[in-house]
């Protein structure tokens, strides 16, 4: 089923301890789309400037990637971000960021993608994002990502967009300041009572915990020891989630929320978010996540799976 | 098939968020021993001073606990610990510790005890661990906890020990200071190279993470948002990870280490570890750990089995 991504596309500038890559294709709407493809086509709404390159849009478009909502802004500049991990890449610093074209991004949803069934929009304020669901037809499952300076600035805003979508993916972070909580169970329920049916709280190099009714599934993440490069993994983790549910449908237009997905489609389709992270960390920006394919996909998912099997 | 633990008995006064418990049953071998109980029946070695309580005796051993080599020193005082959590409890700063009898702590294993074909060292100094070793017919499978204290003034003599042992038991942290690597996937696989055969590193809220031979087994922890008292979830995670394998019994002595124990049933042990560290911190001291009954715990089990089926 058709899938939507609406967010950032950027060039990042990123130095870890192993090595450091300068002006390399990144954004959260690119990673997005690079894990989705390995399951289904993608739609991608975003901005970029005059100065994205060719070979960047080669990439994507060879990949089953839709820009046909991807607009560029003559004398523009694209955004770029700039930033530096830790020793154990638990932490980062971000050193610069120039918003450029997309400090102004108004989403426009070209009509064309307006009947997209499966909807994502990554982090971008909740506003922006409400307005990317005021284009649309009736999709049958919607899903947000929001960040810390939205939780601090845009309160009112974000609660309201809760009250829209059928699932939230934030950090552990994120998740306690949002909820003004201590425990990350409480924080997640409490979530959950704002509207969403579903919410993921992504917790880094330990995996996520899922939100859903009375349910609360924690999964660990798969362990790699060849990290090169964090940045992504949260947006590519958020990519696969979708496209495997994009990719198994849903049972038709929901009479309420998040209604149209199993529980159990919704748990192997973070299972592959957890795998394709796994791939996306693997290598400098968009490297190893833009080679992944379904076989590499699914032979890593069989060994999550066996691991997890009692 | 017999199970012993040799570590600390001890009286704790805890304070949390949820409240305070003076003065509460605690140490390594009691919350070790209240978990393992669960399974099988346990034989413990400690030693306490004239202050420990007929109570506390009548406790342990209305629940299959073996005291047969609980040393009782006249005129000595039982070890005394006290300690403060911060608000989300994922912190603790010790108040006082009062190493009592234990500064002294030569355990000797009563001869009814020498044949115990599972054994359990839990935290003390590396030699006091080799001493018990030294004491043993030849067990089954032997696993050790440590902590940064040993990695930092005993290493050598800790590092002799992990030739002796099937299985290491540590946290984080500790995994990364033994190896002083940054990664800990790389801080386990090294650790592995020092001799046990299986390394499990303890991760707290965020479970475990197991390593054994090429595979790494991540599992995460039962999630909980009753925490009132996350004391003693280690050694009662140890305790009934042991208990299950005592149960399911070996498949005789040993040739080569850890032989003896298959791996299904060692991740499943590891599973019931989880589960039952999961009651420990859901009150104050031993109190929920002590009611916890097998039917309890195959039920949450059941519940961790089914959130990890994919």
């Amino acid at each position: 089923m058709s899938l939507l991504v609406v967010g950032s596309v950027a060039y990042d500038t990123i130095k870890t301890p192993h090595g450091e890559a300068p002006d390399a294709l990144g954004g959260a709407a690119v990673y997005f789309s690079l894990a989705a493809r390995i399951f289904t086509p993608v739609r991608l709404v975003g901005v970029v400037g005059d100065d994205f390159r060719d070979d960047d849009v080669r990439l994507l478009e060879a990949r089953k990637i839709d820009l046909g909502g991807l607009e560029r802004v003559r004398g523009g500049k694209t955004f770029r971000w700039s930033g530096e991990y830790s020793p154990d890449m638990n932490r980062r610093e971000t050193l610069s960021v120039e918003l450029n074209v997309f400090q102004d991004f108004r989403p426009k949803v070209p009509e064309a993608f307006r009947d997209s069934r499966f909807v994502f929009l990554a982090n971008a304020s909740p506003v922006t994002q409400a307005s990317v669901l005021d284009q649309m037809d009736r999709p049958d499952f919607v899903m947000a990502d929001t960040m810390d300076l939205w939780i601090q600035t845009q309160h009112r805003e974000l609660v309201d967009l809760l009250g829209r979508i059928d699932g939230l993916l934030l950090n552990d972070s994120e998740a306690m300041l949002l909820t003004d909580r201590h425990n990350l169970i409480d924080a997640g329920r409490a979530i959950l009572a704002m509207g969403p049916s579903r919410v993921v709280i992504k917790k880094g190099e330990h995996g996520s915990v899922l939100f859903e009714g009375d349910r609360i599934v924690p999964l660990p993440a798969y362990p790699t020891s060849h990290v090169k490069d964090p940045t992504g993994a949260g947006d590519s983790f958020a990519g696969a989630l979708m496209g495997f549910l994009a990719q198994k449908g849903s049972s038709g237009p929901r009479k309420s929320k998040g209604q149209g997905v199993e529980p159990k489609t919704f748990k192997v389709a973070l299972a592959y978010g957890t795998v394709v992270a796994s791939f996306t960390v693997e290598d400098f920006g968009v490297r190893r996540i833009a080679e992944a394919t379904e076989g590499d996909t699914r032979e890593r998912f069989e060994v999550y799976r066996e691991f997890l099997t009692l």
